[in-house]
């Protein structure tokens, strides 16, 4: 009933998520809108809508991965121009939240980045924000303003589904006792049993681990949200291996992949690591046994149903029904 | 350097903590103020602060278990009525916050109801709050205004260590997936093992749980954070009678124990039930095997360092270098 | 020119104005939307929505009397459970409205709890309010939101003016000195003079009350807004009767009847009691002497004014030019 | 506890309010702050506050009488240079409150200017508000900063008492139905009767006014909140005096006395005017039979209660327990 | 797409500014909407809308010049009825803003009017601004609601092009330092080079100013923005005319003409002073050549491209191809 | 009054200032407090402030020159960790104030930066901001918190004044046609005349520059408020070297001297370049001729002045009445 149109709506992408706005832009079938942003010499950014967006429900695609702090003042000054062109309403497509993961106050006097984000998103003048698989779902709270945030467990599931890994012989593993709740689901999904990694002293030495639950004779599958340094992955993959498993598989929603991660990744037993498009990764970050799903269809879908007043609901089972 | 002193300070408690507060004041050496708070015909609360509060640091105990709804209307209409009193700063001790567990959207079109809960006590004037246990320790972040949450793992610890229950013949056992933080903190402090039951479905429904993790031979102690209902203790406890456990304890920080809690775990296996006094429980709510220890304290001691401006992180190693 | 569609607009109730609000709806000829709202055994309520809200123009029905602590956060949860669902706009629709007496502060360190009331409703994310015969009209002022507030007055007039109970041998009587405007209003509808019941003491206390003006030989008609404990009409009643007057009716916006009213209003010499519809009221607690006429016509009028961008202004004078 | 300081405080007056400030310093023991107010050729005003106040608690005193305009900016000006320099608290005495009746919205499509005057006010910075008699006493609810209110009424109880004006054989006469709440008071503290005056039409156009109660053979005060153009006594004054009634006095807590209500006044009946001194009035405005008491002790003792955090409380009874 | 339609919008005036709305009504092809204003003997401003504005976007026609305070308490007060009558949006056109010029503390302790201005506008509910030639553009962001700047250089380039005026026998004039800007701008149009005025103490005592650049043997045009009270352009000329300058024009975007600004004007050698008709000019304080040219035709079209989501981009060239 | 104290104080310091901090803290004679900022590998910053700040006011010293995106996301965490810490002030020292020169929409649809940051840094929780020679003082608007600005003219005068560069035999010259302001306040310091260099086209080419002044036979002094890539004094001095001039000064408030500036400067004409030390600058980004002073007595200065109350006026006349 409210079809996009270039009078009432337009797509803009920011730096770090050009080659996904071009994907999720040509499945919905519109342009990218015009912009020019450029960082001068002494760090500042600098940025010119280049068409007229007065009136307009305007979507801005932005990943905020690294550099979390050069992306992140980017977006807050495109919402400054935006709101102070008119634009009618300014609607964040965020494929990866930074800061997710500073989501409480760990150790005394610790900051809540997470919360400060979306305080800044809000007070910059944002008016709905769209995520994707959220480290907590509790930062959705964070905000007060619409949050839809998308799952990629239902796109995993699928994947593994169509392979074939799945059932009885399959085992789901959390790679730590925190993530059990993105384990779970995988697990109901693919029909198979839960497994656990946890460690003597705690999450952040990953020293001693053990698993807790049968993975012996089954295919393993790791599950995490975010990958990036490796660690987590590859000491897991050890546990599993020293338990006998001898199919190892991983998936992460999104793939940071700072640093060595790549060589970590490359050292590890397992076959295959299945991530999506949600962060741009530069080539010789790479591992070998990466496989990169897009998530760009399921966030044009989100797009065009926020823009036409459509209920998000259905993409929350995405592949549940098959 | 900033003693208390009735020029400077005041310290209240509301209808629901009359008992816990008297606890809290003597262990302060300190009177509770006067006010009225009475319920008319109709159901309004009216509530008259019977001494000046004008340009006094007022610290205010009120938990809002059952009637959850009334217990936070008197809090914010007394909130209300500090900021317009002159009070200097009001300060919420809520030894139980409910609707901490509306956290998140889980279904389409669900509210967040404690960011909704943080956001009127936010507006209605409170200027810090302290908690105890708080369900997710997100929920911090849902509020701009400082947040300190004491955490009752502590006293659990010491509770059961003195008993000589820890170490290898223990298990500390979640009752469903989503608890385990808390259950890997008590197995920490006892240097016990660690075990989770999971449900076939979900951890609503509580049909076909299985245990992860070894328990056989051991004692188990099941750790949740909220009694309420008591259904997740005793379906977890038949798990575990079933695996063959015989001496199983369980511990909770929120005795909430509606309806029929009290009938459930009298008939469940458990031998031992251990709440702090956050919640008051009607005489006839509470189960045989209730054992209740006081936080009072540990919330004394807090309330003390928070007006002596004295760090608050002693008191989360409560226990800890024993 | 922007009639009600339900790709475009919502009308739901809440739990204390189903009855109402199916009137309303009717009048308007638009269905109810659904959802469901449940109280669990701890006292939270939690809601779900069971429609795509997205984008739509919302009209929330719920009334906030007995229980009202209950009933303003289920309102509350609702408008944050919209707010976050993409309501385009939150319009409450309040027949009656809790706490509206509690407008200033009367002694020392009493809270304003209407205002108090404004605050949280318009925190929580509502974008307008429609209300019903104010208690006190300043209470508009305590939004910055646009609130409409409709008047009973016009609709008793009618009443009374079609049963030939007006002119010269009818006399308006305010109950108390505080309702005099309520009272002046109707009086000018009916052409009829004016009186005031006065007490000694004060109005709380309602001991020795006297009559200021003439009411000997005629037909009296008290007038308040909210017939609650029925104290006041009954205390009124009787000092008309020491006077002399035979016939006494009394109307009242907002029929709360708490507790023993019913009682009262059975032992009153009052020959009838006009209300409307705003609160429903149990079975068992109606007098024997009750009519109710109903404001859903009027109401269901204005809420399509409201959608429909009309001026609301006719509304105010209905009746008037008879 | 908290004595007067240089060091903390500092007392300023505005331009409407230099005597009254002059009265209340000099009762209070203090000086004034220096500072520079013009109002340029384009009518334009610049301030200039002449010593620091970094740190202090600030006591601004302004009424905004005529011209309400010029005065309402000056005092926000004044709010938003203290806040920018620093101040510590920002309180605002104002003895009259201009705009207070344009409080609810009287007829479709109204302002709700003092709300607006006090959302302005708090906006500019404003921390605490101390008020002499509000027209209505919901306007404290308009503000979420403290608002304390003094009472005229029980000073000129003691101004009557004193002479011997009290008792049976005067009534106290509101001389619109509107200011019943008023007279009520007085005629409490005199113990003596009370009557109304009301008009066929209605109060604005003051015609065929009638008495609601008796007056005949008695003294009658009359009693309003403010003497703006003379009208509604000189209306009030007839009908008593058409009633028979020889010995007429007038109080009112704000002499604002506009354009010709020197004229009004000076022709009509009444003996004794009695005002505050809360509004400076021109020397050409002054009617014969004019008598000021002054409220300048009275707002003396609050502010030095504020500074020193005493409660209020003892100032509203003012006069009461002689 | 989006054309002016009485169902969805309303252009009103307010008394600074009913011959310039009236010119920029007739030229976009609207009435005015109707409402009342008046005055009372207290000097309160009481407004009323007299037609329905419900759902419309309604554009608010008012300069802030003298009496500015009144002009400016009229604007706010119209917002809140706009508000409070549920208009969608409140676009103010504001031809001259007042107190614009302070916008710094230039001294200690001062305030920064203009950005309380902003507050207090933004705070009332104005959601948008367009703004002639503001003072200092900066002032644009003391707002966060949009705010669209005209400049009144292009319309005074094209007046001085068509009469010849122009190139290198012209010399563009800041008749003090801080104006260089606007003088750049008109030379840059003209082709011709600059000059400046500057004096040996500082610009607001005008004493023994001297020239920075060539003006000798040319024809020179001195550019200010606000033309107030003359003093900036009489001693410009003279300075001019003792460097043997014969033929002095000046232009000024907004002629306030203060008090014996005229008288000043007639005795200066200059020839002509071009203004806008921003600012109602008094009959008897027009100077002998004052030269009025319109702006009107500039903010008709800024308001219908703001009505119907064109870009404002194209004014800002206004006759720069010619 | 109110001497520095451990209990009541702490002063921090971010990664872009320590050599700064430490610098004021010495002159201050306190310590600086305790935290950790760590980067991580994806770029995220973790900061723990390592002693208590309860109830403390904490002095920040934080400057955002490059990079500028970090160093104001760490700004913003640390506030937001201070808050929550429960600090009783939060004071941000900003010896540089990073996009200060995005301070208007130059083109349409542009952002307005400087305002972003300051509602960035205001909506985080700061309470106060010192800045050093904002690059425009209207930002000083931007912020409804209090602002202290410093300026550095009154050091670089007195620093030129001591060399006996001063009087007739030099002039102070403005780079470009918007600096003027700062050269005209150094030149009234040491009583030289003023000039200005203007460019064809506008300021951002830099081409066919010309001199609005008397230069020739002078020493010259080029101003400017930040050296950042050079282009400016570089092609000012060439300008002045082609106009005769032999011997050419340049100073600036903030040396952010990024990328090739020291290449440019160290080919240019200019004699000595003076900076103050609010940037600190890479040992190989320094040109030959750079002269650098210190603002930290200044800062330091202003500190104390903040924590004791005392007004800061008369640090902006410092050296004035040498």
């Amino acid at each position: 009933m409210h079809k996009w149109n270039d009078d009432e709506a337009r797509l803009f992408s920011l730096s770090a998520s050009n080659e996904l706005a071009e994907k999720i832009a040509k499945h919905m079938g519109v342009k990218l809108g015009k912009l020019s942003s450029q960082k001068f010499n002494d760090g500042e950014i600098q940025i010119n809508i280049e068409e007229t967006v007065r009136g307009r429900d305007v979507y801005l695609i932005q990943a905020t991965n690294y550099p979390v702090n050069d992306h992140l003042w980017e977006l807050l000054i495109m919402i400054d121009a935006l709101k102070r062109a008119s634009a009618k309403t300014v609607n964040l497509i965020m494929p990866y939240f930074g800061y997710a993961r500073q989501d409480r106050t760990a150790a005394p006097r610790e900051p809540i980045t997470a919360k400060l984000v979306a305080n800044m998103i809000t007070k910059a003048g944002a008016t709905r924000v769209l995520t994707l698989d959220l480290h907590t779902v509790q930062v959705q709270g964070f905000f007060d303003i619409p949050v839809d945030n998308l799952f990629c467990i239902p796109l995993f599931a699928k994947y593994y589904g169509e392979k074939g890994i799945k059932g009885d012989d399959v085992v789901v593993v959390s790679p730590k006792n925190s993530g059990i709740k993105r384990a779970r689901s995988l697990a109901e999904y693919l029909e198979s049993p839960l497994a656990i990694i946890d460690y003597e002293e705690d999450d952040k030495k990953r020293e001693h681990g053990y698993i807790i639950g049968e993975v012996k004779g089954k295919k393993a599958i790791l599950v995490d949200d975010i990958l990036n340094t490796g660690t987590t992955f590859y000491a897991a993959a050890e546990v599993l291996k020293n338990e006998g498993v001898d199919e190892i598989y991983a998936c992460s929603s999104h793939g940071v992949l700072s640093n060595n991660a790549k060589e970590l990744m490359d050292l590890s037993p397992i076959k295959e690591i299945t991530i999506t498009d949600s962060v741009e990764i530069p080539e010789d970050h790479i591992p070998r046994q990466l496989k990169v799903i897009t998530a760009s269809h399921l966030m044009a879908d989100a797009i065009t149903r926020i823009h036409e007043n459509e209920p998000m609901s259905p993409l929350f089972t995405y592949g549940k029904n098959r």
